[in-house]
């Protein structure tokens, strides 16, 4: 096995600052299910923790290997989706989840049933590509509040689009498994 | 969903530290694959993190959930396995293993082939039950050094059943993805 791979650095994670200033102004801060956090009135987005007087919360998260995804879904969200960061994407969202310990005591194949078979979660997704961009990050091996992180950007004038994706994931047999649910709408200052 | 499944605590990590002293004695420290990390003549095994004189070494890990595991697997694992701490089970193995780059860019179901069907991780370690007992630390979303911490718990005449185990698993499919792996034998002190 090649040196490459050896040395290849670990894992890096990223943390969200709920803060009272920074480059994400909130538009919207609400608890869809379970505890809330404390408002915050922008989001800052850090690659190392700091400390900072401007912090009034934080969640972190690891953007790791994909969990569910197949080869051919693989290739078409490859395919198809956006990067992160583009110019026109002034709006943002981060969702927080949490799921159950039903869902986690399900064994891959059972998760995996209802991600996608029963829900589906990147099927339906694909259709709100390549105008949503998206990015997951894992959170419950780290000891954290929530699963999973995931951040979503997006132009103004596709806002409504993203909703039409939210209804659609809230009412799949997936989202019977999630406990705990905020969403903070967000745009760039 | 329920209060419980929301408040359930987060997931808490262990930590293996190689030290100067501690309840297991080192018999045996050998690099297999890759960097090796520094000689302990004991080793610790912590539930919080805590700085320590004696600490040479820290690795963590967090149990979670199967990745791999079908649910007719589970079934037969949990019907056979026999619990870590048993009086009569004085030997011990820590291996730290990590895996290559090429290994997490393949998709859940690449993984699980190599894993299971190609290389019968699961229904070959069964033979070893419950003479072997074992629980899995996942360090990859951790940021650490290794991908995995395993972790196995034996009588002192079962050590050569244990060490065909290891043969049987490093001449698999799998192993071909490991990069890194540093074998710890250990008895309790």
């Amino acid at each position: 096995m090649s040196q490459e791979s050896e040395n290849s650095s670990a894992l890096k994670w990223t943390y969200f600052c709920g803060s009272h200033q920074g480059p994400w102004k909130v538009l919207g801060f609400r608890s869809i299910l379970g505890n809330p956090i404390p408002f915050s009135s922008h989001l800052e987005i850090l690659e190392a923790q700091t400390v900072s007087e401007n912090k009034i919360w934080q969640l972190k998260g690891v953007s790791s290997h994909a969990r569910y995804t197949t080869r051919p879904e693989k290739i078409s969200l490859d395919a198809i989706q956006a990067p992160l960061g583009r110019e026109e994407a002034r709006f943002a969202a981060l969702i927080p989840i949490k799921k159950s310990q039903k869902w986690w005591q399900m064994t891959q194949e059972e998760r995996r049933h209802i991600f996608e078979e029963q829900s589906q979660h990147t099927s339906r997704s694909l259709k709100y590509l390549p105008e949503i961009s998206r990015k997951l990050y894992h959170s419950r091996d780290l000891g954290e509040p929530f699963d999973f992180l995931t951040w979503f950007e997006f132009a103004p004038e596709h806002e409504n689009m993203f909703n039409d994706l939210l209804v659609e994931l809230r009412s799949s047999e997936e989202w019977k498994y999630v406990v705990r649910e905020i969403d903070i709408r967000l745009e760039k200052t």
